[in-house]
């Protein structure tokens, strides 16, 4: 794979332009739509390209589970998570290729965090990107495998391919504190806690406890946008300035992010969304638009995208990735 | 804590000095049992206090989420993997002290691996260590969760407390390694593959396939026998002559471990062994006692132990720690 060139024309996000009058739309689009596309579809595949290498099965794994792990890393998605990993070593100024194996760490993370969320004892979900789940797919034990292999090769991508040694040391020890009991694990416990009523409900709205719901999402979602954007940087050599403006930048698109899937949930396509909708009203969860109202929501999440944008400022034009990223956080429709 | 000596007297193993009536002894037991004991408990809380400690929750970890993570992990056990990390360091001349790290790691890990397993998916255990098996004592989902966690703070432990940072890095390879898709958990996938009839089941005995058997439990429990082994060895500077020996050594003792825990399964006591017994032969999956019988399976695993005893040799009376854990291998009564 040669070097990669993110931004091939001005402009290659949002991943998939989609309708933008859901009425929320903050920064308005300005982008050629088709242009944008092509763009975008050739730096999917580029990472599409990345994933399949790096989960090729070593000698000796079943082929069974080896299926299992890539029919769920290899579904089609957003690549949100490996777009941020990339998009922040390109705004810090590094070579995007030496990225690539922290973009495909995320994603492994983040695949193996939908499978364990979907069984039946969690979420119990069957669909997920728009296909049987993982467990309905290939049975309940060996949707845990994958799950546990996803996660476990994580670490081998990173602790492998990054360079120095050094530098793998660091960025696992990040990665292992965002998908950690502290963060994506124990946000997931919280939502658990919630739904057998031990944690935060549709009851406390009267408390107006938004301060809490928002650190719950930041556990839960923000947390890996925030390793995301930090891998990419920490594989760029970012100086401290650099990571802090990117732990800045993360923080709103990352809240942003839970915002408009509460809006989604709430009233998007569940065709386009490619998942049940609707389950965390089902469930009485509390969510953003249940406390603040869907025009509040709408609001809030475009101050917290405004506020992300402001951080980037000491990235000069080489932010365009990230620019467009925030933009396609708050006018997806999936 | 202060530097640590694992051989205070001239032995500290086994670990659980039991029954040595069991017939197929291979290493003739010279030690002073109650001197054993004692040295064995203060190591054992040695390994445990480090433990409690690496896994104090951090701060934003839900209290249910923890308390199911160090029910299981903390959990009265052999702790036989943190052993064999220190006593490799030892015999390679390191410092033990500076691998309880990597020995609370690989524990971590096995601990995970256990809940895992005993999930009703899985192995749907009741028993664990004498006690309610996690999923049994906190429901399934957080179960799900405590592994998760579990096998991500192994990875955490590795890559903050190991110093240099290019030996965590190295480290968290050789542990994804080995718990990943073409060892640790590909073992348990065969496992699963056994049980539905599609894997290796005492049908084929009459192909005679001990080899294959032998392959599979090298997968299940070897490769964390083996990391345990490297990872000590890798904290203490080791050479690649004295990691070769380890590997030499893990082999002969990981096969062993699986045999004895053949016969334990097949003719235990299900009070003394903590687990539930006679399993493997219930599901019809292939053993070593019924591929070899017993007494051809207990000379198997002398020979795997006098051949695990010889690779010590370029250690000298460092390797006293492994030697003994070589005997307890074989001669363990749970």
């Amino acid at each position: 794979m040669g070097a990669v060139r993110l931004m091939p024309g001005h402009v290659s996000w949002p991943l998939f332009p989609g309708r933008l009058d859901r009425g929320y739309s903050f920064v308005p689009t300005t982008f050629d739509v088709s242009e944008a596309e092509r763009g975008v579809r050739s730096a999917v595949q580029l990472i599409d390209a990345a994933l399949d290498e790096h989960s090729r099965p070593n000698e000796g794994c079943p082929a069974a589970l080896s299926d299992a792990m890539r029919y769920s890393l290899l579904a089609p998605g957003k690549r949100l998570r490996p777009w941020m990993v990339l998009s922040a070593a390109e705004a810090c100024g590094g070579n995007v290729e030496a990225a690539m194996p922290a973009a495909c760490a995320v994603e492994m993370v983040h695949a193996y965090s939908l499978i364990h969320d979907d069984l039946p004892a969690m979420d119990d979900d069957d669909l997920r990107r728009g296909r049987p789940t993982c467990h309905k797919q290939f049975g309940e034990a060996l949707a845990i495998l994958a799950g546990d292999a996803l996660l476990t090769l994580a670490f081998e991508v990173l602790a492998r391919e990054l360079k120095p040694e050094a530098l793998a040391g660091r960025c696992c020890l990040e990665l292992a504190l965002a998908a950690g009991s502290a963060a994506l694990v124990g946000g997931q416990a919280d939502d658990l806690a919630a739904e057998t009523g031990s944690g935060l409900t549709a009851g406390d709205v009267a408390a107006g406890d938004v301060a809490k719901l928002e650190a719950i999402h930041r556990r839960k979602t923000g947390a890996m946008f925030l390793v995301s954007l930090r891998l990419g940087g920490m594989c760029a050599a970012a100086s401290s300035e650099q990571l802090t403006a990117l732990d800045a930048y993360g923080k709103g698109i990352g809240l942003a992010f839970q915002i408009v899937d509460d809006l989604l949930d709430a009233g998007g396509d569940e065709k386009a969304v490619g998942k049940r909708l609707n389950k965390d009203a089902d469930r009485g969860k509390l969510t953003f638009p249940r406390v603040l109202g869907i025009e509040a929501s709408r609001r809030r999440a475009g101050e917290l995208i405004a506020e992300a944008l402001s951080a980037l400022a000491c990235f000069g034009s080489a932010a365009e990735g990230l620019e467009a990223l925030a933009r396609y956080v708050l006018e997806r429709n999936r």
